[in-house]
């Protein structure tokens, strides 16, 4: 195992000293809980919109923490979900007495705890809402999930549903626009090379020098299939086509199109893929409204990449357009 | 070789197309001179920023390209420089009767390249003037260099000397600043595994399971000592220390911290390479003013992560912080 690290059992705490100690304008890090909350938290009269989930998965959820979207994260150990108090005292340090919004991956630890939280939350008076984001399209159950997994729908609902909060909306109005995010979104992976979790020490998983994952999840759980090494324009195709296809993308719609890298994977490779899913999309006449291309939500130093398409409407542009100031993602401030 | 590409030859030309695709908003991509240019190019009256170099160190230059950086890139073959005639029809598209600027990191071919280009600009009454990057602390030569080479400087100088460009300043404030950073600037890298150049095929380099390159170049190319791997936080000492003493830096004086990854690198683990920088700067009473943390100048795939402090002043803040709106780097706009 080749990592810059200092000992397994110390990277995620180790991290979030990095994170503070580079970022102390734009977020606090709270050790003893494990959280990581905006500067100026809690912000009165605003929603708390919360997240959070294994760690692992960097910038997600810690790195969109401040103004216009997260107002806190809470990262678990490596591909583990956040404990109960921990994800409480997220909602308790972001509560400005408008209620707190979670943005829950669908993973079943992680919607367990994220709902024994908000639990605990409602018994303390705090007004709660919740969104699970189950976007994958590559398989119906797998090894941490019951149902879709929520992978990169993720990454643009909290930025777009951490918009409409920032501009003062309800917590109603908050859960409204994060459902419809959800239900427009579908993606799907795939991997060229496993992750090492560093307690494990061991790959994943292996994969021949030939062969790739395709459908592949965010800890290296199995995709739809184990296939021969393609190039890019047909690993795309295995890609997009079942997004489109799930989500009835028509001529004449318009997409968010995010091409997401895993962690191992080259920015020059991602805009090949990001070349190959733009000729597919105009060949279906679907015009590419807003786009991200970068490692967003990873799976430690894995080596592959992710689609996601959001099939928007003029509401989510318009925060998806608004102003961001969070380590991973800053415009407009 | 496991690389999301669809052939060695058309690396470079189709993640151009891909960032013309994802990116119409900010650039123009010129294909046939293979050249990258900010949409709204020439612009009147205001000094060309022009850099380039050899593709493979993404985001770097091109998803520089923007309002507030570049004006144009023109990327040569993976790691290979540009020719005379990309650079100058570079010059030339920026060129809006302010001269034109160039940023030249210190590789042989590509200063030669370079001024090569300026001499036929200046042949067509184009006012030239250039800064050549050298703040590499790890070797005085190299396979690809007389002197030190260019490395993590240049992208903070692309940002601040773009800054200062856009605010209307003439070609030699321009000038005078860029020698300024440079001077105040140093770097060093190191690699745990080798990139693989997709026309070869093969690791540039060998590194055993337990072995790491303390110096590398951007390119593979070696650097000061290979060692055995060691925690991340003797691995800063050993990046951090030289730099800090070849810079002079002293107690009291502020710098901005940029942690660099070389490709294959993920977040969290440059994130604990940014806690021990600031855990080494903080015993030594330097204070970080600004921070960089992720993967802006990199070598392929290469596992590993560079360091780059450069000591600040007054008017290098104001333009590290002035909006900047391009693929990469985004605040303020």
């Amino acid at each position: 195992m080749k990592k810059l690290i200092n000992s397994p059992e110390t990277v995620v705490k180790e991290a979030l000293e990095g994170m503070a100690a580079m970022h102390p304008e734009l977020i606090r890090v709270d050790l003893e809980n494990q959280i990581i909350v905006r500067a100026d938290a809690p912000v009165r009269g605003k929603v708390g919109v919360v997240s959070g989930g294994g760690s692992g998965h960097e910038p997600m959820h810690g790195g969109f923490v401040g103004r216009g979207m997260l107002d806190a994260a809470c990262p678990g150990a490596i591909f583990t979900s956040p404990v109960p108090d921990q994800i409480l005292a997220a909602m308790r340090a972001v509560n400005g007495g408008a209620g707190v919004f979670q943005i829950i991956k669908n993973y079943t630890g992680d919607v367990l705890n994220f709902e024994m939280a908000a639990e605990l939350a409602q018994a303390e008076g705090i007004e709660v809402a919740s969104v699970i984001t189950n976007d994958d399209v590559a398989v119906e159950d797998s090894l941490y999930t019951a149902g879709r997994r929520g992978v990169g729908v993720t990454v643009l609902l909290e930025k777009i549903v951490g918009g409409l909060a920032e501009s003062g909306a309800s917590l109603e109005q908050v859960a409204a626009l994060a459902k419809r995010v959800n239900e427009q979104g579908r993606s799907m992976g795939m991997a060229l090379t496993s992750c090492t979790v560093p307690a494990k020490g061991t790959p994943t998983f292996d994969l021949g020098e030939d062969e790739m994952e395709i459908g592949i999840g965010i800890h290296g759980e199995p995709g739809r299939r184990r296939v021969k090494l393609a190039p890019a324009a047909d690993i795309v195709e295995m890609l997009a086509n079942p997004i489109i296809e799930d989500l009835g993308l028509k001529a004449g719609e318009r997409v968010l199109a995010f091409v997401n890298g895993m962690g191992g994977t080259p920015l020059i490779e991602l805009y090949i893929v990001a070349r190959e899913l733009a000729r597919i999309l105009k060949g279906r006449n679907i015009t590419i409204a807003r786009s991200l291309v970068g490692s967003y939500i990873t799976s430690l130093e894995m080596a592959g990449c992710s689609i996601t398409l959001l099939r928007v409407d003029d509401e989510m542009l318009r925060y998806w357009d608004a102003p961001v100031l969070t380590p991973a993602l800053r415009w407009g401030i």
